[in-house]
């Protein structure tokens, strides 16, 4: 047996402390698996007072996480505070400036400097791992690098952000508008007391700029990604989905057209009939279609101790082994800097719900703003008469241009009959 | 950039066909993941002078597999002839004598000889590798064995041959018996001529035991599968599943019990809330229920060209670039010979159902066997009237053991009024 992998961890939060756990609970199938024992030599985290429940000695204490990175005894630096910058960025730059490998699971950090990252690794000859950034427990950058690296990735998308798959089921079941939904879940610790990060989209648009960079061999480009988060979708709009045969999800998605890398993050209606549909609460999943495997679907805990833990160790287990890949798949100096298609070009299908006013004449208003901009109905839909009173209407539409569709819904949010902004919601063929 | 990774191929039918394609239309997508090329140097298949539009200049004919894996200037030889002996065996046993790595798509032979043939590879470390045997495009090799192994198994399962899914899902659909839908799949060529590989479960006991070794470190035990196929799965079952929230679907399930390494293949009734329950026609799943991950659940197809060339293009890809792990996840030397669990000893639930007739006293003598071996009923289930005819009827029981279940139904077999032999199916819990 060869010499031990040793590790350097910074933060013990949630993740650091589920790596300890798992390493100190699986240290043996581990060894025997990778040939060799991986061993923590040093950790950083704030308190070291505090009392973790660890197995922390013998173990190097460092108060400052970049003071480790740049001197602890170590093979490899894991980073686990994150942040885009500050302290998480300086370990990562000093571990790859001493020739460390670094794991890390933090997406910020890559979906806004990963190609400067990647190249800094690859200049010292060392890994940058980041399994456990993207969807969690499930093991989605090794298989889109490794596991279908033979075919040409056609789209990638998936459900990307636990919290929000878990308010939007919660809604379905429940039939409870978003607000209260979201308390709920901030009760639970499903969701953060500021919940932005993760019901504006931010989060899983950075595990999309990073998916995307590995599905298309194109540099990280997290500014491109269209973003939408899931606080404009109404309980109504979730009762529709269930009537029109779809659930509401909030979707990243990429692919490459003609007018460059379409990237985006919205809630999207889903037929209930593919397989994301019935991913439900916190569960992730990614959906690869390639040239010649077609469509695989992985689905598994995107968030939480275990299986974010379980990521990491999988990096940690590929360095140990020496088993390498390319941080993205390509060598870093080849990824293309491939434009961001413009949202304004996207076609597809759409969801409109409009809040009227129940008289005679509207429907007639809002089709003609739609003709005129070339956008052809495929189902209308009035639930009930109130004459005089406010009703939703749900409209949806064939395939037409995003630009188009948005000056039609400005015709029609000036109509005097329209009492609310459109709803719009994207369909999705899947 | 390095040298090529050289090629010899065994068999020219889907698979090789499918590789050679896919080898040819993403070769520079290929080399530039792998760092080098892969190039085809020599293949071998029965009919030199059959046109099979594939591009074959240049490269060198063998028309026998076994003089090829012999003499043919190659780093890797790629066995696609199939078969757990004869030909496909000479093929691999000659490229490991030779210390050439060898990728295979044959299941047979890896669940009859695995344990031998991975002792062989290690002795010349070499690599064996096998991703594409089972569950065809999914990369359920490498997420087990690489992307999930810092976890202990605790259970592994899935729905690995597409012909039973699709035979499945069609009677559901169409409410069709078994032996039309199987005549359809066969006319559309889903099914072969001779469909008892598939129909009956060998194929997917094939998987499932090559599944279990990787998953829990133990020899390949093919023998140790208990498999029961799908033929007495009858139409009415189908429709009692639907009413009592189940879908039918041919699982391969393995787990470490107490009682040794449980590993079997029948027809399950599976709660409609799993995502396995989703997963239809001839798609495959395969869930890994790990120590710290929790459920990952991994979807695609398990067969045909493309997907099964995918497969065996990561193998190559792996290899072309260093990147090695153990034939089962440790060396095969440490591999446990684990006792299999008697299939007797298994406790689950069941559904039974049983054609009656009609008459006062009859569901008083089957639940008094059931009561006199100790299984506990959940359900009963009796639709509409038909004095003195023959009539279905659907018990459900809580958890029993399968010895003290077969000895109850044994006894209501027996039973005059019980007109049919009863059919069983396991509920499962997942």
């Amino acid at each position: 047996m060869i010499a031990p992998l040793k590790i350097a961890v910074a933060g013990l939060g949630t993740v650091g402390g589920g790596l300890l756990k798992l390493l100190a609970a699986n240290a043996e199938p581990i060894a025997a698996r990778c040939g060799r024992p991986i061993v923590v030599t040093a950790v950083s985290a704030r308190d070291r007072r505090k009392d973790r429940g660890l197995p922390l000695e013998g173990v190097d204490w460092y108060d400052a996480a970049d003071t480790m990175a740049a001197h602890a005894d170590c093979d490899v630096v894991v980073e686990l505070i994150g942040g885009s910058q500050g302290i998480a960025r300086r370990v990562v730059d000093a571990a790859l400036a001493r020739g460390k490998h670094v794991v890390t699971a933090n997406k910020a950090l890559l979906a806004h400097a990963g190609t400067e990252l990647a190249q800094a690794a690859e200049a010292r000859d060392v890994v940058l791992a980041y399994e456990a950034a993207v969807a969690g427990g499930i093991p989605i950058i090794k298989t889109l690098r490794e596991g279908l690296a033979g075919n040409r990735a056609q789209r990638v998308y998936g459900i990307l952000n636990g919290t929000c798959n878990y308010i939007l089921t919660n809604m379905r079941r429940t039939g409870r508008p978003f607000s209260e939904v979201l308390a709920e879940a901030q009760k639970l610790g499903y969701a953060e007391t500021d919940p932005s990060f993760d019901i504006d989209g931010i989060d899983a648009a950075h595990k999309l700029a990073i998916l995307a960079a590995v599905a298309f061999g194109t540099e990280v480009n997290f500014a491109g990604v269209h973003v939408e988060g899931i606080r404009a979708v109404g309980a109504l709009d979730i009762q529709f989905a269930g009537e029109l045969g779809y659930r509401i999800k909030l979707l990243g998605l990429a692919r490459m057209t003609e007018h460059g890398l379409e990237q985006r993050v919205h809630p999207c209606m889903v037929p209930l009939e593919t397989p994301i549909a019935h991913v439900e609460d916190v569960f992730n999943a990614v959906v690869v279609e390639g040239d010649f495997v077609g469509r695989v679907v992985s689905e598994g805990r995107g968030a939480g101790e275990g299986p974010t833990a379980s990521a990491v160790v999988a990096d940690l287990m590929d360095i140990a082994r020496g088993r390498r890949a390319q941080t993205f798949a390509v060598p870093a100096a080849r990824l293309q800097r491939a434009a961001a298609a413009p949202m304004d070009r996207h076609r597809g299908a759409y969801y409109i719900r409009l809040m009227v006013r129940d008289r005679p004449g509207v429907i007639a208003d809002v089709t003609a703003a739609l003709r005129d901009e070339q956008v052809s109905l495929e189902s209308m839909l009035q639930r009930g008469r109130r004459p005089d009173e406010m009703v939703p209407v749900v409209l949806t539409s064939h395939d037409a241009e995003e630009a188009a569709m948005r000056r039609a819904l400005a015709r029609i949010e000036a109509l005097d009959t329209v009492l609310e902004p459109p709803r719009l919601i994207r369909i999705e063929s899947l």
